[in-house]
């Protein structure tokens, strides 16, 4: 399934998204980035026409390199920016699903997915929460986990869109253990020269020795236990309101959060700009753009591209690692 | 009870703490502060013997200003850092029920506490969870609120120390409400020009209409409602792992926080060594570091003192405050 060799640079294709959000302007601007060209070679799955419109925002000096551009059936005859529409809502799946096969097939390394908007997703048939589930789904992966990673900050959750009441009726041990497990697998696939990784706690102060809580002792722990075992570098349960700062002062290399935004409010308030969304435990290497398509904003060129270039950028860093790993 | 007048500077009491702690050093730094010689006039609840043994832990080049020390009838005969002590905790409540007290008769204007350590306390005969608790009790305060403040940040908790699934079922209108008319209440003490306050959801992405949860419709908005009647400058509920960073930059001066972690996390995360813990909703003015007694480093001349001075200043800023609204 994963044809890529450590030799060449690895071959990433990178989805479009809804093209009234602000996708096709950051794709223009992070295309014309020089650095990326020494990491990787670039694919895009999306519309041509549509790429050329957003030409006018690239702000560097540079001539675009050619990019080979995929449009899986769908192009877009009529853009209204900011504005919810059908086609758009099925090209940005058609796109997905596309590179998605390519990376199963072995055509590329890794998925970068530009935003989607959920209605225009909707109206188009797809009843899929986010690109996620698509990918866990196309991949037929049961066990995936969504995860931020930021230069200081990893976090990878034990689980994913959840209402808050029903998250907490995860915090059982396998889950945490097998969450602590494709961790670790990911700092291997990086090749981090440390794999310390730090389990959050559940309740405050994480639970205080049972007075504000019980999971730290009855589920949290015993997969932290498990996981020694493993001979993974792993400890916790932390206090979760000062576990992230610790990790951003270097103690922990990543931290393992028990809900959505446990890890997300962190790493939102640190990395606002340049967070990267990644799902984890798949087949195959997907990272994606930390926000929304921001119709407020779009096609207005003020979008920042920089989160779309440390997805790329990671994207490449794990398809190497991946393929070192897998060699 | 309250007799302060704008007219002098607020008379601060501070309480030592648990002396086995970083307390009676953090305590000395910041008498010696010059800064804060302008803003009020101090008074501690602590262990004359312990202060002085703490001077050389004096981090600039000057001579204290003599400082009134009440014990309230306890002395430490013998300091034992890092070690939890009966007496030391004995000595702890005393303090605290002194100053608290003081308060009360209108004989300080605030009262701002170092750490206490849980065990000491216990072992003393109190079965308190923490400062906020016994000022509550000793005001006969049914409805305070935990919060926290820093430069950037203000945050106010619907619920303070319980286990998360507990602060579950707390998240309802009118408790919600409640808290922000008590935020709203503190933003008017400080006398900031703008008032603006933010409700955050509970659920990811503030339940993203329902498909996450429900209590952002059925809890939340409700009490934002209410209290938009009342003429507060309110909004939300807002997606808990953006509003924080929107506080940051501007949008907001306080964000109403469903739960313990979610406002903790986010403060301890940009304002570590500044954050103050404030006790609201109580009719005395209390003040309070943002860290526990740290044993590990007690005694050692390494603690910082910069959340305790930020402590002082802001309950000098609240009792001024108060006393201007009540007079």
């Amino acid at each position: 399934m994963h044809t890529s060799s450590t030799s060449r640079k690895p071959r990433i294709a990178i989805t479009m998204g809804d093209v009234n959000g602000i996708g096709p302007e950051i794709l223009a601007r992070a295309l014309a980035c020089p650095e990326l060209d020494a990491s990787c070679s670039v694919l895009v799955y999306g519309c041509k026409q549509t790429l050329e419109a957003a030409q006018p925002f690239i702000n560097c000096a540079r001539t675009a390199t050619p990019i080979e551009i995929i449009d899986a059936g769908h192009t877009i005859a009529r853009l209204n920016a900011g504005t919810v529409q059908r086609d758009a809502g099925a090209a940005a799946i058609a796109w997905i699903r596309a590179a998605v096969t390519a990376a199963l097939d072995g055509g590329v390394d890794a998925v970068v997915t530009c935003p989607i908007n959920k209605e225009g997703i909707h109206l188009a048939g797809s009843n899929a929460i986010g690109h996620t589930e698509i990918v866990a789904e196309m991949t037929a992966t049961p066990e995936y986990r969504m995860s931020l990673f930021s230069d200081a900050m990893r976090i990878v959750h034990i689980t994913g869109h959840l209402p808050l009441a029903d998250a907490l009726g995860k915090v059982k041990t396998q889950r945490i253990a097998q969450t602590v497990r494709i961790a670790h697998q990911a700092l291997v696939e990086l090749d981090l020269p440390r794999k310390r990784i730090a389990v959050a706690g559940l309740n405050p102060h994480a639970g205080e020795n049972g007075l504000l809580g019980d999971e730290e002792a009855r589920e949290i722990a015993p997969a932290v236990e498990l996981c020694m075992r493993d001979n993974i570098d792993v400890s916790g349960p932390y206090p979760p309101d000062t576990v992230f700062r610790r990790m951003q002062l270097g103690e922990f290399d990543l931290v393992v959060a028990m809900y959505h935004d446990q890890g997300h409010i962190p790493l939102k308030l640190v990395a606002m700009d340049e967070g990267v969304n990644v799902t984890l435990g798949t087949p195959i290497v997907r990272t994606s753009v930390d926000h929304g398509t921001a119709y407020d904003i779009a096609w207005k060129g003020i979008a920042r591209e920089d989160s779309l270039i440390a997805a790329i950028r990671l994207a490449a860093r794990f398809a190497q690692g991946r393929a070192k790993v897998t060699a």
